[in-house]
């Protein structure tokens, strides 16, 4: 374990001592919250906590157009968002106690959105996405509020998209991680279909965890979903973070040990029939 | 694992996003460094980083009288370094990652006898004595540098000496904690007399480790008995710190299980024939 030195000065008498102080400079994997539109970083906070007591170094924030600076929710681009994940991300990469090559991501909705992109901007080891929201790739800088209108979102997410025509899923398609993906039983915002792109996206991922929690809507507006939510996220890092670390597999060996035990076949396929979608909160 | 929230401010695109990190603030061991007369903290900075990679918090200092203030070397005494012993204890149980519970003191020579009386003085769980010397209670406040030739120190130091004629050995006495006890072969400073003294005097130790490090004199000038004793103390230290944490024994429990093995029955019966002693480095 490496160790860091600091010069102190210890008081007595009236005079100075000096001393070194000598701490062990174990570095920790680093895990960043990003949340969904109309959220906060309040939001992530408990697990957040929850979650540093694992013994990692967790950060949540508020992105542009949130809490502080809700005044710019009419006009935020998805362009100045990801420039905010991005800016949170080397934050925590660069605190002095996490380990730059285990970082964890954990998104929501269009916070799962801006997460999968990040994995192709910066090194990201475990990605964890509850009802990811995808957009169509077009129109990058214009205001994040006007893409439900003008990408026509609701029959958008209702359509099989591939990793070639999504920045977002090829982002998936390439990412070689851990991957945990949380759906919504009935989740009229990102519906289904949306949820299986992303799935059939991670075809290179290390593993891959899918849950779906029963009878729960997009914001998981009750206190049992959001309680499932936090154990399925908390037990899946736990898992991850138990496994020994520095003895990865290749790309091509842990494809094949994707778990089909973690697909449950019953919800693993798009359903045959759309579910209902309606305005809701735009995601 | 308890942990620590920190409000962050992120900068993007000359805005600041508000975020929240959180740590994991788990409390790990203390461990004190206090050199012997005519030391310095140098003397300890390598074990000390050895020791902080254990997993533990170490703080080594200089003495009064020594390093940056070696012009009060003539007159400093015992109570002003024992004041310094106890400022340095205190800055390090109240480091924000220290166990105030879990402090260990190590000490050599005059810094054994130090640190032997801090004991009686502050909670100390494990106490590393390294050829610790001896000196008569009378004189207190007189100057260190005068004790020798006033208190017939050569003379003194081939006398059996008992808990309750020594404020040193009496806080021994009282001690309850893990013992290590480290004598050199050929010590003309601190007599094997000395050495027994303070060994006998631990009679309520929960756990009592003593070795000699044959050949060796007073200050180890030959490297192998550097190296010696820092395999001794780390390994003790190591196995000290293995041992469950929250699974203490009362004193009389402990008191039956010193371990007879980690007393050499070679070297630990007062000698037949007192040693030679010298003038040398006065301790």
């Amino acid at each position: 374990m490496p160790t860091r030195d600091e010069r102190v000065d210890i008081e007595v008498d009236g005079q100075r001592l000096e001393g070194t102080l000598v701490t062990p400079a174990r570095l920790v994997p680093g895990v960043l919250f990003v949340h969904g539109w109309g959220g906060s970083q309040q939001q992530y906070l408990a697990r957040a906590r929850v979650i540093a007591a694992l013994g990692c170094v967790t950060l949540a924030f508020d992105l542009r157009g949130h809490a502080q600076t809700r005044a710019q929710y009419e006009t935020v681009t998805r362009a100045d968002n990801l420039r905010d994940v991005l800016a949170a991300y080397d934050f925590l990469a660069r605190h002095r106690a996490v380990d730059p090559a285990a970082i964890a991501v954990v998104g929501s909705s269009y916070g799962g959105y801006l997460a999968a992109i990040l994995t192709s901007l910066r090194p990201v080891k475990w990605l964890a996405l509850r009802v990811p929201a995808l957009y169509r790739d077009s129109g990058w800088e214009i205001a994040k509020q006007l893409l439900r209108k003008e990408q026509g979102l609701e029959a958008y997410r209702l359509t099989a998209v591939g990793p070639d025509d999504s920045r977002a899923l090829g982002a998936c398609h390439s990412f070689v991680g851990d991957v945990l993906i949380v759906e919504s039983e009935h989740d009229v915002i990102v519906p289904r279909q949306v949820v299986a792109n992303y799935r059939e996206a991670f075809s290179h991922a290390r593993s891959l965890t899918y849950r779906m929690i029963a009878g729960a809507d997009h914001g998981l507006t009750d206190n049992r979903w959001q309680r499932e939510y936090t154990e399925l996220l908390v037990g899946w890092m736990h898992e991850k973070l138990a496994a020994p670390r520095g003895l990865e597999r290749t790309p091509a060996a842990a494809k094949a040990s994707i778990s089909a035990r973690a697909i449950d076949p019953q919800h693993g396929d798009p359903p045959s029939t759309a579910p209902t979608t309606s305005a809701g909160t735009p995601n």
